[in-house]
């Protein structure tokens, strides 16, 4: 497998695993098919419209490539008619959103700084593409988001964005950076839920 | 009267409807004239002003040309002053927000293709076009919005944008593919209100 | 001190003062740290992002110096630790946060105008740019944004992009009409709180 079609691969996978729980929320709060497939498409695909947006990246790569729709439909539809197994697997499903996490954060700040943009701008638009479809997924439903409310979530988004902008400082190969990258990113999210890792609230609260 | 001067007509009572529903939801949540104003112009200008960012297209239409924009206003006007009167013409509201739904699925699948995007993603953005005043509206009131909540409405916008497509595709007129797009999609959606259309929920649930 | 380190002085303001807003809202929802820093970058940069993306000025100038992040990461420190004393000066912050709200107003007018937008759509701008970061941070916890419920908060900020238009037209020294302007949207967003001003609200309701 060529690293573009790994990336691709991996890209997708993102968008699946990400419009997967737009679905599965959609189905929890009583909506029907078609508002499953909204929120499907909204949170698999919203983190990285916002950013090519801001970039400039016109049309962006979920609009340009029809496979990022079809993988959020297909996330829809896995959702519909599978939700009461994919219940049962929430495990499962909280390792794939952080490995969507990883991903997402990684190729965000990727293609910021391959836009010409800062260390820490490219680190926070990668951030914002890993986060943004779940943000827009909970306000849909007037939900408070979860990157608001988890403790580590978008931390562990920004130290993937992080190793991306080290890697690129000191020319490390980039396939290299990208699964280091990746693989942080995973086991700082995973590591904070399977330990229960609690972040500090303002002293005095 | 020309095709464009048919077009422009359409798109800026697309924009009315769309502003006025805004602005009635506002009086109807009690808020000032400022607020009605905010809530118009949002639900009127949103759908456009976010298809265009993602296209590429500067400056949005909904922001090159000021007539968009007094559209908007006057409907925020509109709504402030006559709420009473419009209140009583639910039926009439409704049918111009469908013909508002039909126009603006056309109108930004149109656009999508000429920018040259995939049939998918063009057919999407028509839906986004479409919906994404009301979701703007909705969630700045912190209701969820009606594009989830409502059987047969993105579905309508989606019909719609699909028509647009099938029409490039043959290569039909323009003229005639734009008529029937809008007009099944209109049809539709007053027929699943009209009928109480319900679309299935997840199996299960 | 020149002019453009002036603007931008005024602008990083802005953004620490609409960031130290998101902040302390933050931690008043009893938020971890990372919920304020992203409740922070949020509020503060937002507007200015929307405003860009919109006009198509990429990279957005939120992203393009990182002083705007380092701004609004400060402002977020500062809520997580000074909170309390915040608390205290709700007064200073709200004269700061109508000094903000001029500043934002006048700077995305301006911007509008220079990216050839006609008077009433650049006037609609400032006014997004200055109440943007704002409707970000209240919908993020699901409250109805300030804008909608203020009496005087969209008009302040229309006023002062007024004047900036007014000065354009009549080709009065942008220094001159650039200090009126945030004067004059300070003063009345600052007396509209202070003297309680009502809007109307829709006759009948």
């Amino acid at each position: 497998m060529t690293l573009p079609s790994l990336a691709l691969t991996l890209d997708l996978l993102g968008t699946f695993v990400f419009a997967l729980s737009g679905g599965m929320l959609a189905v929890r709060r009583s909506l029907d098919v078609f508002g499953i497939m909204v929120l499907a498409v909204s949170a698999g695909l919203a983190g990285g419209l916002a950013r090519d947006a801001l970039l400039g990246a016109h049309p962006p790569a979920a609009l340009a490539d029809s496979r990022y729709l079809t993988a959020a439909l297909l996330a829809g539809l896995a959702a519909f008619f599978g939700h009461r197994l994919i219940e049962r697997m929430t495990k499962p499903v909280m390792v794939l959103d952080a490995l969507g996490l990883g991903f997402f954060a990684v190729a965000g700040c990727q293609k910021a700084l391959l836009y010409g943009l800062s260390p820490l701008p490219a680190m926070i638009l990668g951030v914002l593409t890993a986060v943004g479809g779940g943000v827009v997924r909970d306000l849909l439903v007037t939900e408070i988001p979860r990157v608001l409310r988890e403790e580590v979530y978008a931390l562990a988004a920004l130290i993937g964005a992080g190793i991306v902008v080290l890697g690129e400082h000191f020319s490390i190969p980039d396939a290299l950076t990208v699964t280091v990258a990746i693989a942080v990113t995973f086991a700082v999210r995973v590591l904070s839920v399977w330990r229960n890792w609690q972040a500090p609230r303002a002293p005095g609260t």
